[in-house]
């Protein structure tokens, strides 16, 4: 009986705010896959020292430093998790940006599989996400279907604490399954 | 060595005109399927004979006749073939109406692979096939990423005949590409 | 000082169950109309006699009667209210059928505002109203941005009874707050 | 008979690149409505002084300079017009940058009309322009939906010259039919 190879995926927060949920969210996957989990290694990669996408930047076929330093983690993954808040029905700038500059020739984001989380103040939105499951066709990003996590950073009691950790135990037995389901469908992708 | 498994596809389409470019896209697909093709066994599944969805419809837990003929089909197959027109931006009703009676519990469109073509007039179109992969996530539907097909109706010279049969042979070279990553992707989904 | 002049609203349905929910915010809407406002006339458009969509079924530029008869009433509208359910995260096969009947040369809908509410059982989602925004710019519809309706259906305590008329006082209070802002935009384009 | 208020509309370029084809549209959209409209004057707003967004950045609610400066020149218009290009299927990070500061509250985009052009190098594209209008339902504000452009800058003869300016009359007449529709629009609006 052989052991499932582990996987290395790449975790990205969509947004640049020191306390920001979405990126709490990342960190309680992170120890989760620790903690609990085997055959799954994630590691959190920072965007915010990208520059704003201006391929004027790409001199000689030549990224900027932090791109390439960027591209390349991006890369040695075998998929990707979004931590993607919403901001006005859609991703927010900074993930954008990674996400193109990531998708400049040769595309690293080809054919890795793709997962999605999100926290929100809104619970009717849903933008975000399909908004990325959109982009995802067009750099080869293959998202699982389910399960789908839309966390209402509003409710009471609370689920995060004040510096935007997750404490609600419900949520972070959905990302349990959301992290087992993203092993799987890894592994699928990777067989012949 | 072992023969890779003939994977079922069962080919849907969202026109239901006599002469529908997009159900001679599925035409030429069986035709391909069978001249050239190994392991992929394509059906035609025609959606006409569904009444329009009325849930009132389901009576003690059971579904009109020609719904549950069309639900045993589907659940027969291994993947899914959309030749999806585009009516004002999105899908068409009879389309949508076959996706809701499928999806009605239990969902037998759960975890099968799939991929849709188009054939239209206006070029800069899209949002059929983007909406059809945003219900996907829901019904639980895993669509390849490439190749996109958009077949332009308009240009000359003519990709159709008379009767909507497909007569451009690099069209069928893209066909047969999609039917080749349609097949790949099932299989990786049934590998465990 | 002059009185507004009355708008002619179009009220559509995208279910076609007895007791469904969206409908009854119809029913609610056209009773607070009378009730309470001035200037807003709305008329319940029934969607349920058109055949599904086959432009086969024209014949020398002939409509089908039932299709005629849908096509004047949206015609003399000067607004038009849809009640979208979401099924699988778009909008309904029924009602994206009456939607093509409708923008077949030449487009009924052309130029005229409208507004959405969807009754749901999905808090996250909104997929269909968002498919129908994307199909009013192809049909040249012009949506309201605010207020935006999502009547969570599951919540208790209940919000509609048992025949799925709306007995909230909450939603009653948004449900007019949009048909004014419906009315104020219906007077904007039209004015010159 | 009196003449129509001149109506102020601050252009938007979701590029960096310095010689933009998106850019170029709006340089001709500027030199058209000098040239040959009355009643609409336009000013290109350069949105790459903008930092990334991070609300961190507001401090005692006080906005970054540039981001200051930016708003208030949103907010003396009376409609946008956006040149959004497309990348992975969806506007760019220096857009959505743009728009996501000017949603801060107080939101400057409310209740403005709005136009949309791209210049792109796939046809078959279109997310872009579908996402921004998505984003302006949330930020409120009312795209017009016709002329819809999309300039295929691949296409021979070029339309654009070698520094991104639009070289082709067929795609002035156009876009000047698209600013006489902004105008009319945003006229529309203001009347009450």
């Amino acid at each position: 009986m052989e052991a499932k190879p582990p996987i290395k995926v790449a975790a990205l927060c969509g947004s640049l705010r020191k306390r920001s949920y979405n990126c709490g969210l990342l960190r309680s996957a992170i120890e989760l896959s620790k903690e609990s989990m085997e055959g799954v290694e994630i590691e959190y990669i920072d965007i915010s020292p990208l520059p704003m996408l201006n391929t004027d930047l790409e001199v000689n076929g030549t990224f900027p430093t932090a791109v390439q330093a960027f591209r390349t983690k991006i890369l040695e993954a075998d998929s990707i998790l979004f931590a993607s808040p919403e901001y006005n029905y859609s991703v927010t700038a900074p993930l954008k940006n990674a996400i193109d500059w990531g998708s400049r020739p040769p595309n690293v984001w080809a054919d890795k599989a793709a997962a999605v989380v999100t926290a929100a103040y809104d619970l009717s939105a849903g933008g975000a996400q399909y908004h990325l499951r959109q982009i995802g066709v067009y750099i080869d990003l293959h998202f699982i279907n389910k399960p789908e996590i839309f966390v209402n950073a509003y409710q009471t009691p609370a689920k995060f604490d004040r510096d935007g950790n997750l404490i609600d135990e419900a949520v972070k037995e959905k990302l349990k399954e959301l992290l087992l389901a993203l092993q799987a469908f890894t592994l699928q992708l990777k067989a012949t």
